[in-house]
């Protein structure tokens, strides 16, 4: 065989751009989190596509006695699974509840925690509330830490400043906040890489 | 009228004991946070009433869509929140995941962030992990607190031993285990009353 045919050494070659899964955290209609992901989605540079998930309601509650060998993950589960196998790396934008995460989010991630391809995978975590924001995102930081993914903290967006530099129609436009949403994406794409 | 007659007065004297609501923050067939709480059931002295629900999992996803004025709450949401106005003091033992609480665990906080009955409620947290456990106390308390619970951080459980102390048929037989659910008890009682 010659070197030429050797896959291991092909393949990133023929790799042509970075898949993201970004995850809404809120389950409303009109979502900050959500605009604020489908917004960073159309500013994807070329070589990145960013889906955005907004099916946490879908997913059942998690519950240890159906997860692990010898139990089929129920469907939702099995495809939300899926989406974070084939992602490079993911975006989290949640919002804050009560100075938690919404539980839908938390359970979400009961679901991936004993999921081997979630551990060591590049996540950046951003936060739309309107005020506040840091106790759900320092909780988030310290769960997704003992889940083992690889955070980008530098990357994160902690700041609750983009709710407000949505415009009406959820286009983000603020100078400010588009700078911070690229530079966040540039990080997330070089540790993709 | 006369004063024999007057309501307000006599209702105090006619009732005969507290009730608690005891949630148990796990969905296993064999949690033993369902176990602690339905012997605490068991152990209850005669002026108190000890209802254990298990049924964080018929929840739905807390959507801040669906909440709040003019919309009329999902049937176990109402279910729930019944109970809860019902219960003069509250008792939520809950497991640890991945440093967080359960994902159901918050997503019934969640529903009763915006219900007038919940703030003010005496409520005692409890935790019957293997190890561990710590950081979902902190995390309950801090989500509890902003939901302006009337916390009685010092009946609370937070020492881990309790699931070794449960006997095989999920039975409460030690001592110190024995003491201090009893004295957890006795302070939300006294705390109800």
């Amino acid at each position: 065989m010659t070197k030429a045919f050797d896959l291991r050494i092909a393949v990133p070659e023929v790799r042509r751009y970075i898949r993201v899964l970004a995850i809404s955290g809120s389950l409303r209609a009109r979502s900050s989190n959500t605009a604020l992901l489908e917004s960073a989605a159309r500013l994807a540079h070329a070589g990145m596509e960013i889906a955005v998930f907004t099916g946490l309601g879908d997913l059942p509650h998690f519950n240890p006695d159906l997860d692990g060998e010898g139990h089929e993950a129920p469907l939702a589960v099995a495809s939300l699974r899926e989406l974070v196998s084939a992602a490079d790396g993911l975006i989290i934008s949640s919002p804050e509840y009560a100075h938690g995460i919404p539980g839908s989010m938390k359970n979400a991630l009961d679901w991936l925690v004993s999921y081997p391809d979630f551990a060591g995978k590049p996540v950046v975590v951003w936060n739309a509330s309107a005020a506040g924001g840091q106790r759900a995102q320092a909780s988030l930081v310290e769960i997704l830490t003992t889940m083992s993914a690889r955070l980008l903290v530098e990357a994160s967006l902690v700041e609750p400043f983009l709710r407000k530099r949505l415009s009406p129609g959820a286009e983000l436009t603020d100078d400010d906040a588009l700078l911070a949403v690229r530079s966040s994406l540039a990080a997330l794409s070089a540790s993709c890489a």
